[in-house]
């Protein structure tokens, strides 16, 4: 039996594969109450300082997906802890083209010891006991590994940007399509509660009204090491460069503000920014739909961190800072204003936009794997059908994607979308 | 003696015509500390019951710069507040085609009982007793007021935003300029030392690094009575409409952030809306700087209120939300990060971005009309030249808002920026 204690605010102690919450533990010293995670009804009370030793196995009602990892990239790290992390998933292999980098990524990344090490990505695929595969392989390899995971039956948890473009991506779906396995990509924040609450908002007429403007940016300053050794500033290996990586999220962004609509037509920035190599470091557009409904874009490696996304609709708005990666791992927060407006001198406003926190005990990323498994699981146990809202989501963020090289290819002139 | 308790959370006590601090008054009947806003050696308690009768006149250093007001608009009523609590001005007269007009605005607004009212902005004019006008006429009376203003060697204080095209300001400064006196225009967010304060964090090249993007938008839900009769939708009083009105603002603040250098070229975003009359109800654009340096603004009457100004440099990000009017009159924030990050696998920042807030006892546009009285008195008193950056600020944003006109009747090309 594995037992660890994650030093999180709101910890998890891991019984076997299972994780569970252990809620308000001012230290290892207390008493920490338990609480099983996918079965509400079970929870005790033990001394946290005990667990190690006293926690008994808890019961474990559902199937463990099995998931394989291709490649030891650096995201893999966030991401197999969070399979281990993930109530219904479990790291069953981990696979790359040198088995010795394979074998320092377990021990580095505390994989269950009865994960499988391959020195081949193809391994990780012949393996019968692995139902599904998470890739964060370069983009420029997405359409290889893909294609051959969905045709060996595993299901994929694909990194974004899913693609080089969307012809590429129709073949991952194709596959995927004709071999009944779940497609999902790497968009963490898609999962965080945080986002279905300001999904009620958008959605709330009284509340936010039409939506009218999106705003869009994420923006990283990366080092020098980054600008000339990264994946992402290499032609051969993610092509799409800042676009692919940063804007990716934030065309992503806006296609959630607008419930998944396509925009009609796209006009890239003027002045974006290529590394010698050809590759986008920087570049920004504008989104217009039939509806009059405009959004902005901008992605860059060459400013300050920032991660903005503003929507304003006819009655409200909403604002967060942070809608990529939380500031906080347990609790995020956003900003919504309704109705707003000033006081008789406009001196002050009256009312203001006020603060909305949304707490999860378990983090985005694993709310990801655990959305991502359970889709694979009823599929394996209920012969449901895949859940095709995942990459119709995808496509329609790389056809975005799409459109805005274009634009720059033409001479940032206006692209229509097609479908 | 004229004593009147103002009921602010910092209240302000006005002895004959000079407004002093009163702090941490928790109530009417509590002790209150009297600080002479102008003179900081001069503190006295009184009980606030006895503030009306007991108080003595302070002592009066400096000059009342006389202000005449042209014209009752709603937000002269805001501004003749403002010109009574400014230490060094007063409301001297005021001037309204209707005297009974006049006289009605002169008792809703509690000036003083020895301001002129008259039934003519002439008579202002010719007011000997006046050193200065306000002027918040709508746009198309500007060039006549303020250059009849400027030939009687009246100050001008106009409201923005100032001309209808740069051709028509520049009429107006040649006439300020000819005359010797000062001219500013009604941007009283400039004023605030909150604004002050984040051009400290902009400057500083160790914690905001150089500018690269700027991200600037006022947008108003405004109701169909104004959408049918406000001044600001009639092509023959406000012919700017949405982008003379708030679009002034967000113009203003992308060329503050910018240290009012001019942009390269500005080219319009599609989808401009028009009202009937062909006035603009909403309108963006985009601005691009030599340097590569760019910089979105967007403004309309059609969307829920939101007031937002983004700044990113290559080592910080600045950011407010209310940046025209802040949230409350007596204190505001900013936002600021510096060299933010992630956490070692991305799952929380660290650092974060901070909130700043800067208190004022005197809200911007009374800091504004001392600041204009001020000049205005260094003139009179002093006999010194008048202020140029006030009108180049002016001129600069208007050849902006002019730039973003241009684009929009040429389809949307882009316009280079004259001087």
């Amino acid at each position: 039996m594995l037992i660890t204690l994650f030093p999180y605010k709101s910890l998890l102690v891991r019984c076997a594969t299972k994780p569970c919450h252990v809620e308000s533990v001012p230290s290892y010293h207390s008493k920490i109450k338990i609480i099983n995670n996918t079965r509400d009804s079970f929870s005790t009370i033990i001394p946290a300082t005990q667990a190690l030793l006293t926690l008994s196995p808890l019961q474990m009602a559902e199937t463990q997906v099995r998931i394989g990892i291709l490649g030891c990239a650096d995201i893999a790290r966030k991401v197999s802890r969070a399979i281990s992390l993930a109530p219904n998933a479990t790291v069953a292999a981990i696979g790359s083209r040198s088995l010795e980098k394979a074998k320092a990524f377990a021990s580095a990344n505390n994989l269950p010891p009865d994960a499988k090490i391959y020195g081949s990505y193809e391994a990780v695929l012949d393996d019968p006991n692995v139902d599904a595969v998470y890739v964060p392989l370069p983009t420029s390899l997405h359409a290889r590994w893909a294609v051959l995971a969905a045709q060996k039956k595993k299901h994929v948890l694909l990194e974004k940007p899913v693609a080089l473009n969307v012809a590429e991506f129709d073949i991952i779906i194709e596959a995927c399509d004709s071999n009944g396995v779940q497609f999902m990509d790497g968009t963490m924040w898609m999962h965080h509660p945080r986002t279905a609450k300001m999904r009620e908002f958008l959605s709330d007429k009284q509340r936010f009204g039409q939506l009218k403007l999106i705003n869009s940016w994420f923006t990283l300053g990366v080092d020098p090491e980054f600008l000339k050794k990264d994946i992402r500033v290499k032609p051969d290996l993610d092509a799409q460069g800042a676009l692919g990586d940063v804007g990716w999220y934030a065309i992503r962004a806006i296609l959630w503000a607008a419930d998944y609509e396509l925009p009609k037509k796209v006009i890239a920035l003027r002045g974006p920014v290529f590394n010698e190599a050809g590759v986008i470091m920087s570049c920004g557009g504008t989104l217009y739909w039939e509806d009059g409904q405009i959004a902005n874009f901008y992605c860059c490696f060459l400013s300050h961190l920032t991660m903005d996304l503003t929507a304003i609709g006819t009655k409200g708005t909403l604002r967060l800072h942070d809608f990529v990666a939380p500031f906080e791992e347990h609790e995020a927060s956003f900003y919504a204003g309704t109705e707003l407006g000033f006081n008789e001198l406009v001196t002050a406003w009256a009312p203001q936009p006020s603060e909305h926190t949304v707490t999860t005990h378990l983090p985005q990323e694993v709310l990801m794997v655990r959305e991502f498994a359970s889709l694979v699981e009823a599929i394996k146990v209920k012969g449901s059908r895949p859940e095709k809202k995942w990459p119709s989501i995808s496509r329609k963020t790389q056809l975005v994607m799409d459109a805005v090289k274009a634009s720059i290819e033409r001479g940032f002139e206006p692209v229509e979308l097609g479908n």
